[in-house]
């Protein structure tokens, strides 16, 4: 194993994604990755470099994951609902991509990795751009903030779903729901795109 | 000063919040909140009694602020609009209760005083379906989630704003695009009513 180094690293960002996730930044610990992982903590450093260093590793392999299973398919505002609901279905099933998120938003100053992020955020506003063509940059990228935040909100806030359904899970239909935001917020957008909200 | 028991527990929510806010529930240390407020630390547990006591009282008293300032005026879709326009404003003036909900979230296994932040999501419920008489109970339970969903998401993950935006903030027009996200939402949850959601 000493000599497995693309096993090794695998083994390192795993335990790092269940510390941080757990943790957070500030509350995760190298030596408690580098035990999770079975795995020497000068070797962690010897890969990342440091807390940081690892951090930013894990969140960009995660958001990697996430957005390349993810493509946006068909065309109109339908095409839109159903990324929605892959969408949360995907961050669904990877929480931990949401958490790091969030505990990134609470803890860094700044994003890191912010420019390789951008431009993977960008290929996702043109696959919105190309589903609906009458949408400009500005209307799509919002459309996209709009969308993350509430997949990665419904998962890190689980608190707000507890106390405003109140228990109440009568006809659950989530995904029709999900759907329905989705197709709502791209018609929201193609109004955006008219110059109501650029005057 | 000692014998101002109003003023001093005052003090002390006011400190407990830049802590919590700052270093999240794992984070704070009670010591740190009692010196903010210029009090004794002692005096901190007679009133709250541990960590978990007085950040209960504090995320209490900062919804209870945020909920009884943004009342639902008005009727149909664009109420709704309005409403979320100004909730969310109210969430901007006032960042920590996104970020001590995203903490509570993040770190606590079920939400503190569930059962009085339940009573108070009601009455925002019902305010929903007075202005929208058609929906249902499910369906302006699920409305109110994905409006403070939303509203906190925004807060708590800028870093999805700083990376999805791109620095392209050409058309801030932010209230314009809230309160359209609001309207679309608003009529979106108008269609669960009707059984869409609830086969």
């Amino acid at each position: 194993m000493a000599w497995d180094t693309e096993g090794t690293r695998r083994a390192l960002l795993d335990a790092a994604v269940a510390e941080f996730g757990e943790r957070g930044f500030s509350g995760a610990r190298v030596g408690g990755i580098a035990k999770r992982a079975g795995v020497n903590v000068e070797r962690l450093y010897a890969y990342f470099g440091n807390k940081a260093g690892i951090f930013e590793a894990v969140l960009t392999d995660q958001l990697v994951e996430l957005l390349t299973s993810t493509a946006v398919q068909g065309a109109g505002p339908a095409a839109i609902g159903d990324f929605v609901v892959r969408f949360a279905r995907a961050v669904d099933a990877a929480p931990t991509i949401a958490r790091l998120a969030a505990w990134e938003g609470l803890e860094f100053p700044s994003p890191v990795d912010a420019a390789l992020r951008a431009n993977r955020a960008a290929t996702k506003v043109a696959e919105l751009q190309a589903a609906m063509p009458t949408l400009d940059e500005t209307a799509a990228r919002h459309l996209l903030l709009a969308i993350v935040t509430l997949a990665y909100g419904w998962q890190v806030l689980p608190n707000l779903r507890h106390i405003i359904l109140a228990g109440d899970t009568r006809g659950t239909g989530d995904e029709a729901r999900i759907r329905s935001i989705g197709v709502a917020l791209a018609e929201a957008a193609a109004g955006w795109s008219l110059g109501e909200s650029n005057p």
